[in-house]
């Protein structure tokens, strides 16, 4: 590859970028809810999507952030609902506390139960998570049913996560799955509405590590 | 593992949810400008977004979805601008084909040149794309710049891409990148504003590549 010498450099620096773009952010936001250790939450999602809407609706559990810098600092397994979360997240600051970043949606097992008992794999998955990790983070971007199973789980006392980051998208399910998860008293960040996803989670789930290693 | 047997049996089936949330999708959006070809893409994206006006925003060359069918069916290579469209991407169906997704924003190689040009990894990346494929699928959701680059090496024809899917996200620089991609006269995808992201990117992208199998 001789890529490096044909063209002229182009001073961007992806830093000044972020800083900016931040900066904008909470000009054009304005007045809000948020707590100072909630904004940056809701920043770094604002920056994810563009859609100021979508950072206002956010709703956090009183003690979600410092919940969430606790288990990530305990070394605590984030557990994700599908491969873009685990993919886009900065893996390097969970794993330097000692945590890492899993997804069971594809694993061989889940697929034959959640065919066998006629389900999705994204309930399967949750199944498997809060029986193989002791607290965890959920974050939870795609699938309304994995969020509705652990709230399940939760409530039968079968699941304790340290933090559930539910911010599932869509149109069936979605915006019902967080009415639930709302009426929780454990730690959980979620939003009203229909919108999420993955890199919604991501932006969010970034932004408590960078608080926990910070802080 | 005994997770199999502890809990009873949940008939939600994917499919149905789907197929539902396509029908609402249909339903609310009503009238739209998109044509027969063009509207199961901007329909996929709603899906993945919950966000009827960033689906209104979509614009297509006229010639975007039957170059993006060719090139899939061709074997063209997928260059996405980060790992999570790599993730995201139904890379079965591509692969059926011949092709594949790569993303090589995180190369070694890169990397170091981006440093010692004192620019983003991004362009870097582009630039190499350029030069390792022929034609070939730009997937482009995060990085203005990348998009940016793609664009002046198109005007300068040092890159002939099969299709570019540009939709950025973001506040610096985002809108202007896909403002310049509307103007140039190859197969694109993109829409007008400051959304965009790597689940709507991938959405895009599936929504093809799933005319591709079925056409």
């Amino acid at each position: 590859m001789d890529f490096k010498t044909e063209f002229k450099p182009l001073t961007v620096q992806p830093q000044e970028i972020e800083g900016k773009s931040f900066e904008m952010i909470t000009e054009e936001l304005g007045e809000h809810p948020f707590t100072d250790e909630q904004y940056p939450v809701v920043q770094r999602v604002i920056h994810a999507s563009a859609d100021f809407e979508l950072g206002r609706s956010m709703v956090f559990h009183p003690d979600a952030i410092q919940a969430g810098i606790a288990a990530l600092r305990a070394g605590q397994t984030v557990i994700a609902d599908v491969q873009m979360i685990q993919a886009g997240v900065s893996k390097d600051r969970i794993r330097g506390f000692g945590g890492d970043v899993h997804v069971h949606i594809s694993d061989p097992d889940v697929m034959e139960e959640a065919k066998r008992l006629n389900t999705t794999r994204a309930i399967i998955s949750t199944r498997k998570a809060t029986q193989m990790y002791e607290g965890g983070i959920y974050a939870i971007g795609n699938a309304p049913t994995a969020l509705l199973e652990l709230i399940r789980l939760v409530k039968e006392g079968q699941a304790k996560p340290g933090l559930i980051i539910g911010m599932p998208v869509g149109f069936v399910s979605a915006a019902e799955s967080k009415d639930e998860l709302r009426k929780l008293d454990i730690p959980f960040i979620t939003n009203i509405g229909r919108k999420g996803g993955s890199t919604i989670v991501v932006a969010a789930l970034n932004a408590i590590s960078l608080m926990a290693v910070k802080a």
